[in-house]
């Protein structure tokens, strides 16, 4: 047992299948700002949404781009303001609850995003703005997470920021969103989701609820990822990937992640690899250097899982991964081993990657880096 | 996968071993309320943590009784109002944690818990007064249970009161406040544990975070309780017995019991068995039963504790029992046949009962009762 760790998680979850054409009854005031992609506004799912809350004004707000910036963080507080939002709703993956989180604080704190973050000195004060996450995507878990990720666009960068202010009042799980997911979609998602659980319970933070749930969320990848990848509407599966995601996420919210999240800012940034392929695709070599430090908690892990090893475990998900089409190694996205210096010095100064249950140095994180160019 | 759940549990769990003893800087206002049974005040347990308390004024209602009455928490409550109490702690096994969740509203909400529960007609305000539960046992997991149940002295009746105020805003959990246990009271709070955590897991509200932390839940008591009951010093197997109390907490706060805490009312009321031995009496009968309707949920969890069926887990449980000196047939309470019509009908009025995945009714439970006379 730890010797000391700390569990909140104060979002209400509500899980059904259609949930989202009736949620009605949740959404507090008369003022309600739903925040999407361009994508999901213009395919309509953000206005199927708006069409159910009855007597409500519904405002729109769809240009939230991928790693979202504070400027367009300050345009969807401005609409926010101007419409006296009484409920924010983060429609989408990562990038649109990310920036509901905060735009639900700035319609009753004053000016910028940039106040408050990157180098900002106000303090944000209790929220007032409802706040309603619907993820979209079966993988960021940002539903049940008190962070936000935005891209200072002067400095170009990507940071969190953490505040208690953004736990959302509550997460709407609706599997239905997740059926038209393109399978390159799922797959990167899913493994994201994948990496969250697993780095959660590898995680120096560690805590007994966390590793349970890790456990239960990988099991549930595990036996429903390519299903879900192979055969995009099998309910059963989708609905088995978007509650993975869900308590994946409750795992990490606690923990924080490793060495995997903190490598993909670089993969991601420098060589445009998708978040999920950024993360997992350094997962199997993580998996086989965590577990010389972990080498009893992770053999829990793995026969729970039904593998006999943990070397098996990890050809197990390098083998899942390349089932998937996705890349396994570095020099797939574009990586050469005069990069290798570069991508790890990057990757630790994120204050995260020493949360790994290994030595994080260079040279170490240079040699893993090695292992799978 | 279920078709719907809700999972919302929004209080701060701290753990830490020796936390009670500087827990000061959680503590919100000036005026502490310590609610305690007479027990942990006379021994010095309530006044160690007030003494920790610096700077505040610190007050302490000690007479609280097994099963708690309204009585109790009126005369609580003309304490707290007295002291203005910012902060309620509420300190022990069940029935102190339960009371001094209805106190902390009641400073600021008028009259007597009467007006609120069993016939009143009030609804309780938002509380403002701070709720932190220090359970004592490891066992009711009340410290994360929007729950409080009370006797009616009037009527005699022992029901539950449920509200979203009683969340406690800190569940404050230190392993070294049960190094001094009896053994019995060991056993027989982790086997109330320990249906917490099965009950959730078989309950027809099943939802899947919670049979994740039922799983890990009932792993810790099984590798744990007989060590704590058998070494009470042991610390590593204290910790363990409290996390797996809270875990199991958490867990059946969202899905309530069944059959098993419904029949344990009777055989305590009339029969005079503790809570927890009152529980675990019926608790391999259920597992047999409950076999039946949840065969591939029960299969699943018996072989993840390392059991090759239900039927050797049952019989492992009731071993397990039996090694801790506790009761495992009803004659051993002083049940005849007689009194099972009688027992199985105050246990049917109970609505959780109804939460058994089995077909519960006069005479089925009857059945089973005769199965463990």
């Amino acid at each position: 047992m730890q010797e000391q760790f700390k569990f909140h998680m104060p979002t209400e979850i509500l899980f059904e299948n259609g949930l989202t054409q009736k949620m009605g009854r949740y959404i507090k005031g008369s003022s309600v700002l739903i925040i999407s992609d361009p994508f999901l506004y213009k395919n309509g799912t953000a206005q199927r949404i708006g069409d159910t809350l009855a007597g409500k004004t519904v405002t729109y707000f769809s240009d939230i781009e991928p790693n979202p910036s504070c400027e367009s963080v300050d345009a969807a507080t401005a609409v926010a303001r101007e419409s006296k939002a009484d409920c924010v709703i983060g429609l989408g993956g990562g990038s649109s609850l990310d920036v509901s989180k905060i735009v639900s604080c700035l319609v009753t704190n004053p000016g910028s995003i940039y106040d408050y973050y990157s180098g900002g000195t106000r303090v944000l004060e209790s929220r007032t703005t409802q706040l309603v996450c619907i993820p979209t995507t079966a993988g960021t878990g940002s539903e049940v997470t008190n962070v936000g990720v935005f891209t200072n666009r002067k400095t170009h960068i990507k940071m969190p920021m953490v505040n208690n202010q953004f736990w959302p009042d509550i997460a709407m799980i609706d599997p239905q969103l997740t059926y038209t997911l393109p399978s390159a979609v799922t797959a990167s998602t899913g493994m994201d989701a994948f990496c969250h659980a697993i780095e959660a319970y590898w995680n120096k933070n560690a805590l007994p609820m966390c590793d349970m749930l890790s456990m239960g969320a990988l099991k549930l990848i595990i036996d429903n990822i390519k299903t879900a990848y192979d055969t995009p509407s099998n309910c059963e599966a989708r609905s088995a990937m978007i509650v993975a995601s869900l308590v994946a996420g409750i795992s990490f919210s606690q923990t924080r992640t490793t060495g995997i999240h903190a490598l993909s800012f670089p993969l991601t940034t420098e060589f445009g690899a998708s978040h999920g392929t950024a993360c997992s695709i350094t997962l199997p070599a993580f998996i086989r250097v965590s577990s010389q430090y972990e080498a009893q908690k992770m053999n829990s892990l793995v026969h729970y899982l039904g593998y006999e090893s943990v070397e098996q475990f990890a050809d197990a998900v390098e083998a899942l991964m390349r089932s998937m089409n996705m890349p396994v190694r570095l020099h797939e996205l574009g990586v050469q081993e005069k990069d290798i210096p570069h991508i790890a010095e990057v990757g630790l100064s994120a204050a995260i990657i020493q949360l790994t249950p290994a030595d994080m140095n260079q040279k170490t994180v240079e040699a893993l880096l090695r292992s799978i160019l």
